[in-house]
């Protein structure tokens, strides 16, 4: 089977050794001369870009939030950035790589943490920006190209009512696309849980990696097999959205006495259907502390929790607060500028990280499920294992309609087997790991293919050329890329 | 203490036998002999009714559902029937009858099920329809008159963009104080849980029941104080609700093979968070049999669940019916005239039982919590118990963040004592009875005065004159009613 390789990782059984989990071998980047010049020319008017600078960039993300990463992916380049301006530049383009055995790594805005975006065995990155606008509108549901950035999205659907469900902390910059190939869930996940959620993508259009390329519609269930597939399953040209009405947002910044006090009141909150929220995020000092803008209202050395609240929810959310002997110390209204400080989602989910590593670059970070019933018992656990050295900092969710919360605690990287050790002790003490700290795509926490992604990958990339290497058991395919280019 | 009887139910705790739960006294009804026509002149310019026909219709509700109440409380009716038309008119009132120890029992539209707005030691019935009108509407939070109908804040509410977080199955007749007072949850209960849940009512305002009444604001968690109290803590002139964003909803009939394929549909699309909608009730065919408008719609024999669903989410419910082995028999959509059927609601919570009642006098029903979570293991269990002599009728709901059903089962009547017999096997098979089949104000399922209630009617009603016989501990004043007013 082309593109199958001899993986000694179990496809789509959790059989994966623990210790695979965490160790990720480094990519191999052993590629023939090709010219790639001549291959820009070829591919005109298609817009090519061969300028070593901007080659770089697009083949980078935010990996370096991984030390680990950091180290692996240093070297990670593209041969040449393609944007197609349109589905047939995009088809045109499939089918000159597949005749050659060039490998495409699909890029949005490259604001993923993972190096989802970057091509480990070099060849084509191929922007998706330009495959934007909105296809139609109606009934709170959005059909829009992949390329379009979530900033775009929420301006065109705010005026008629509606906004995202969710979204990453990197709002500002994502691209739709991008947030749902290489994200899973953001602000509004204790409302929506995740992107695979029944419900929260209803369709997604792709093109195939074939000889001749086609176009294929995802619906229902089968969204699933490219959601947080890292682009390694089709490329993903539209993606049709469910909305949520649009809500003022008040945002709140609690200090607590403990963070078990933020987790508890967290959850109080979460559990609390009349109170409408969007966001829910306690951090501790260790976190909070690098959130500059916010230093003048904070209680320094208190753990806050970070809180987004509908206008008619603000006065049970405080009467919550004052109740659990907590205070507000920042609260702005969804009309007042958000400026300074910045808006509050960008101190949450993988911006929480990002604030610290402006302080401190070794400052990582872990993903991990603090799953029910008895999350609150096992954050208080890992508080007292690893004290300051894992800084406390969840993110609630309701998931398959049950609030649990995601831990993306950081972490005061010392070693890479310090790192590891601490991800291990979650593992074996009831809280599954799902480890930023490797390129590989995971299915249920462990480093094993999910069947069914698994499946669609054979079907629509039977060469093995969509973003390669990142797919357990997927290697690089037989007689190797670049065959017909060199 | 005036007012508090020594009474056997214990106050404040579940210490009450079973046995006392399902078996209320009859109300005593030895009346003096009072001058009604005098009082009522004596209260002029405030509007009162004495003829015999409109005071029987406004001392009555929907008791009849019960035919254990149907008994009980045949007879009851109030002296007469005041319409204060402002605040003012309705303190000059409760000052008068304070005076003169007349008992006033207060009234919105009458659609209660357990005589809560039935005067049972005579006296005044105050009708506080009069008291409508939005006195302010800001950011999903509506202020009105405590006597408005749903009918009409919905009305007012709809043009900008906001609905009722939920509203009884009577929504084109209730009032809105009379479902505070007497309701609990309704369609909306799988979203917000109900009246008492943090958030959803954000304040009511007061007459206590003093020589010189007061008015008073109750807030927060203070408002549950006077949640499905039956008035009996104070006479409610104005609401503050937080209310849902308007969404045009779907109404959708599914036929289900059996009753627990509805069942286990309806907790898929329950915990499915992606899902969107505001009403999921599984109703076996025992009591679907009953919904002539819907016959032509449904398959004879087979169990349906009735579904409001958002238009974003009728593609991924749909999915689900289909992967359920049911099938959808009825969708209308949210713009399509809601006549011939009439809306989906009126099928629902205690519309299953009204349908039925009009079919088949000798029907009645449960109201029983199937608490998660393994409420579906429970509702089989006594699906095999009792067969169609209980046809299952359950409502979704989210309570405390934690999805549950109520079970409002029809029950064919045959005697009380299996009636009680059936009410005990459920509550000895941990499924909590909330016992529809009594006037009395019962706390946590049981027979016993909640102690922040109990509290507040203490302080609010001192002589005891507020829709006495309704809460447990509080009987007959010393002294008697009507004790100035022979």
């Amino acid at each position: 089977m082309p593109g199958l390789s001899s993986s000694n990782l179990a496809i789509g059984r959790q059989t994966a050794p623990i210790d695979v989990l965490f160790h990720t071998p480094a990519p191999r980047a052993a590629k023939p001369n090709v010219d790639w010049r001549k291959i820009a020319e070829e591919l005109a008017p298609i817009e090519c870009d061969l300028s070593s600078a901007s080659v770089r960039r697009k083949s980078r993300d935010f990996f370096w939030f991984s030390p680990v990463l950091s180290t692996q992916l240093a070297d990670v380049v593209a041969d040449l950035v393609v944007s197609p301006k349109s589905e047939d530049e995009l088809a045109t383009l499939v089918r000159f790589c597949v005749a050659r055995g060039l490998p495409l790594t699909p890029r949005g805005a490259g604001t993923g943490n993972y190096g989802q975006a970057m091509p480990l065995h070099g060849g084509v990155v191929v922007d998706l920006t330009a495959l934007d606008g909105v296809k139609w509108l109606k009934g709170g549901i959005a059909r829009v190209g992949a390329g379009m950035s979530l900033l775009q999205i929420e301006a065109e659907i705010q005026p008629l009512g509606w906004e995202l469900r969710f979204h990453p902390s990197t709002w500002k910059t994502a691209t739709v696309g991008g947030f749902i190939a290489g994200g899973s869930s953001g602000i509004g996940a204790i409302n929506y849980g995740t992107l695979s959620q029944a419900g929260n993508i209803l369709g997604l259009r792709m093109l195939t990696i074939e000889d001749e390329p086609r176009f294929i519609e995802l619906r229902g269930p089968d969204v699933c097999k490219a959601i947080h597939a890292y682009g390694t399953t089709g490329l993903i040209t539209e993606v049709e959205l469910a909305l949520a009405p649009a809500t003022p947002w008040f945002e709140f910044v609690v200090s607590t006495p403990s963070i078990m006090d933020a987790v508890r009141l967290a959850d109080r909150v979460a559990h609390a259907d009349g109170v409408v929220k969007k966001e829910l995020a306690p951090i501790d000092w260790g976190g909070a502390q690098y959130f500059d803008a916010l230093l003048p209202y904070m209680t320094p050395g208190q753990p806050v929790l970070m809180a987004m609240i509908a206008e008619s929810s603000v006065e049970p959310f405080a009467d919550m607060v004052a109740e659990s002997g907590s205070e507000i110390v920042f609260l702005r209204g969804p009309d007042e500028e958000k400026n300074d400080p910045p808006p509050l989602w960008e101190y949450c989910w993988y911006h929480t990280t990002l604030q610290a590593l402006k302080h401190d670059r070794r400052i990582t970070y872990l993903q991990i499920l603090f799953d029910a019933p008895n999350y609150v018992e096992k954050v208080a656990h890992m508080v007292e294992t690893f004290g300051d050295e894992v800084p406390v900092h969840l993110e609630f969710a309701r998931l398959d309609g049950v609030v649990k919360c995601f831990g993306l605690q950081l972490v005061r990287f010392t070693t890479e087997d310090r790192l590891e050790e601490i991800m291990r002790y979650h593992w074996m003490n009831g809280c599954p790991v799902f480890n930023p700290h490797t390129y590989i795509l995971e299915s249920g926490g462990g480093a094993v293919a999910d069947p069914a992604q698994y499946a669609l990958k054979l079907k629509n990339d039977p060469h093995g050329l969509l973003n390669p290497g990142k797919m357990p058991g997927w290697d690089v395919p037989e007689g190797g890329f670049f065959n017909g280019a060199g």
